[in-house]
């Protein structure tokens, strides 16, 4: 079990002339890593991610709540946004069966199908209640504050369809509120009306919450191998206790992409798994990378690299072309898979057709890699950064090690940055303007400089 | 039926001061755009998808096909990727119930599933034919040129398939064929074999080929109503045929894109729905405005805008702080959809609790809303560039429309880019090398280009 990066192609040696990070450059950050790696590692106290996969205490209590409630509900509706749904969405991509919510209940091995509501579209939402059967129907709420509006809103509606379909003392049994330990709405409902509660430690961010409650419990409940995932995290959390840069490998990616930015204007960050189970591991990644680093500063400059998702083989047809001879404004980070070689034979027939013939005897296994090795070899060839991270294998141990890698690195590239990569100030005047226009009290200011700002232009509209 | 277009939020006038678009710069561009116009619209014989909406035969033989397979198949899996792809699965997930493939065929009206797929992973491929029961399902198998590696090899797959579990006669009749009229394995094969084949007409290239048979039959046998599909694209061409710059939509949002990225450095354009069903027809956009857009022109310098996508009100909690707060590169266009404000009811309850008693008696549609609006406002005052496309409804004849303006706006951006935007040379450097790697004949010059490449370096692996 392990995982390796090869940046080999982020540097200048690799490059045509002109191109790529010097060796020299790597090296001379080596101060700014240490520093950056002492300040996130000082603040373990207030970083609860750092000691999410090795808090057992938080485990036992996901793991309680699925052990009580194995066996009663064939579905599972998570109501939650941002951080509290792409987490979700991206373990049940990435360690249940493709398409897990399309299987019968045999062959999901017994264990519920999960549908995450992550938007407030009324279409999506009244689609999903006319369908599911709300006898065998557990609601996990997630929120951090316990009051984001559109988590609040879908609440409202599916507590009030419980409550119409199974009585309001039975409907309590079929919610799970997850949220902080403390404070918010969620909580004071859960003390209130006696409804089970797991907590999101308060030092644990929405967007870094993924191996807390919010990612563990539904993972438990839809059978992955939880503690596998948090095995995983531990380890890359373990190996990262090395402040030495060329040790560390989170943040060997952190220097790297930060300096392929900041020193040389690759400022958009592509993720690129080439597995169809990743798909949605490149989305989780989108939210840390975008909302934690994408900050104003306080000089009144603006930083942040624009991280973009993708898959591989499938984005060759869509998006490669651009990387490929568009400006060279990015970096490329593949994620790869070993040992698929005899995965997936492909028969030979046709063998006189010179578009079938030289496939046969191959695998699937072979060619995607081969693919992501080729992409790789044609973008540095062009002059265009590039790095992959190998792993053995998709299973929980590795995802695991893969979102903790990718946490960690955020953390470190939040202070080479010089940026806090745990707040996101950026969304409050956009959520005060909300408020202001649904009459929420308090919101008088909000609504005097949404009244203030320029209305549609009658020039400017066809 | 109508789309509109409000960009006063591109316009210098709606911005804090040194941010957007002037009017003079707008009105400038009037006789660049009427070239850019001039230079499509005289092409009109070799771009065929500015005639598909209208093309009746072209439309007759889906229908036929469709009508000649109706009610045999309970799922329809689709072989293709990019551009092959990207089309059917927007189409799909616009048009039809949430979760089509999750839904039972009662709830499907009796139409068939589709699956589409659109990479090589041997995971996804396996599980797909473990599940599939191949006497009721039809296999549509989608490339423009009839050799696409992954298409090809996952046709191998699927026909060894077909053939050991209904011989090889009957599953002939589970196959269609979608590729050129002349050109091709998957053309020869259709001859040598009497397998149906219709056509993507010699005209139509991959990413915009959506209104070809390509979306068009898998549109048809799932039930969508491809009439009206066509109707709308037809209504977009129609207007489109103005050169003048303040009457042609698709024209407009061209040059604002290209001005934004060429005099303001907004180079990474993001296409954000307020509609879960719209979440993957942002993705078909990134397809055809990256692919077609980023490309090296012949004096050796690198254009082309990065196509982002986002759904709203999701990104809010995952991109928008990046958006609001990070460097001042991007641009951002909503869709909205009118006419939902009565839809998803909020039902009061605590309705003494700050975070929950203001939403009750609004409903999802108007919150959705006013969160568009209200993001697109926070925008504006922090001077990101943003305008609004809005749709009444999200049906196929918006849908069709939606897809021709963004088609006939990349075709425009095209010629004011200076680039052809419809060819990929970037992407035959890695296909080269993918050959060399399977052997295929004639990659001899490849091969030996690839052993040239530098290899991995120790010191840059860890």
């Amino acid at each position: 079990m392990a995982l390796s990066f090869d940046f080999t192609n982020m540097m200048a040696g690799a490059l045509p002339p002109g191109a790529g990070i010097s060796g020299e450059q790597y090296a001379a950050s080596a101060d700014a890593f240490a520093r950056a790696h002492a300040a996130v590692h000082a603040r373990t106290h207030d970083l609860g991610f750092l000691t999410l996969a090795t808090n057992v205490p938080l485990l036992a209590q996901s793991l309680a709540v699925a052990e009580r409630l194995r066996g009663r509900f064939d579905d599972i509706l998570l109501l939650g946004i941002g951080g509290s749904a792409l987490g979700p969405i991206a373990l049940r991509t990435a360690l249940c069966p493709p398409r897990w919510n399309e299987l019968t209940k045999e062959q999901r091995g017994g264990h519920p199908r999960l549908h995450v509501l992550d938007n407030v579209d009324p279409a999506t939402i009244e689609a999903m209640l006319a369908r599911l059967e709300l006898a065998k129907t557990l609601v996990l709420v997630v929120s951090k504050s316990g009051g984001t509006v559109e988590t609040m809103a879908q609440y409202l509606i599916v507590r009030d369809a419980l409550a119409q379909a199974l009585g309001e003392e039975v409907a309590k049994q079929h919610i799970v509120l997850v949220t902080d330990p403390q404070v918010g709405a969620l909580r004071r409902i859960a003390r209130d009306e006696g409804i089970t509660a797991v907590e999101i430690p308060a030092n644990v961010g929405g967007r870094f919450s993924v191996l807390s409650p919010v990612g563990i419990l539904p993972a438990a409940l839809i059978g992955i191998d939880v503690q596998a995932l948090l095995a995983g995290a531990a380890h890359v959390t373990e190996q990262a206790q090395s402040p030495e840069l060329s040790r560390n490998l989170p943040g060997t990616f952190a220097v790297l992409q930060w300096l392929a930015d900041t020193r040389h204007g690759r400022s958009v960050q592509v993720l690129m798994p080439y597995a169809d189970t990743l798909r949605d591991l490149a989305h989780w990644f989108v939210q840390l990378w975008a909302e934690s680093l994408g900050k104003l500063k306080p000089d009144g400059s603006s930083v942040g690299p624009t991280p973009l998702p993708a898959v591989g083989a499938t984005d060759q047809h869509s998006q490669v072309q651009l990387f490929m001879e568009g400006p060279k404004d990015k970096t490329v980070t593949f994620i790869a898979v070993q040992g698929r070689e005899h995965e997936g034979r492909i028969p030979a027939r046709h063998a006189d057709f010179p578009e079938l013939g030289y496939l046969g005897g191959h695998s699937l296994g072979e060619l995607i890699d081969i693919e992501q090795r080729a992409t790789a070899g044609a973008l540095a060839a062009r002059g265009r950064l590039n790095a992959t991270i190998s792993v053995d294998t998709v299973d929980a141990w590795h995802v695991g090690a893969l979102m903790q890698l990718f946490a960690l690195a955020t953390a470190y590239a939040g202070e080479l940055y010089g940026v806090n990569a745990f707040d996101q100030p950026g969304v409050e005047l956009g959520k005060q303007f909300a408020y202001a226009m649904l009459g929420r009290a308090g919101s008088d200011q909000a609504r005097a400089e949404w009244d203030a700002l320029p209305k549609p232009d009658p020039r400017w509209r066809m």
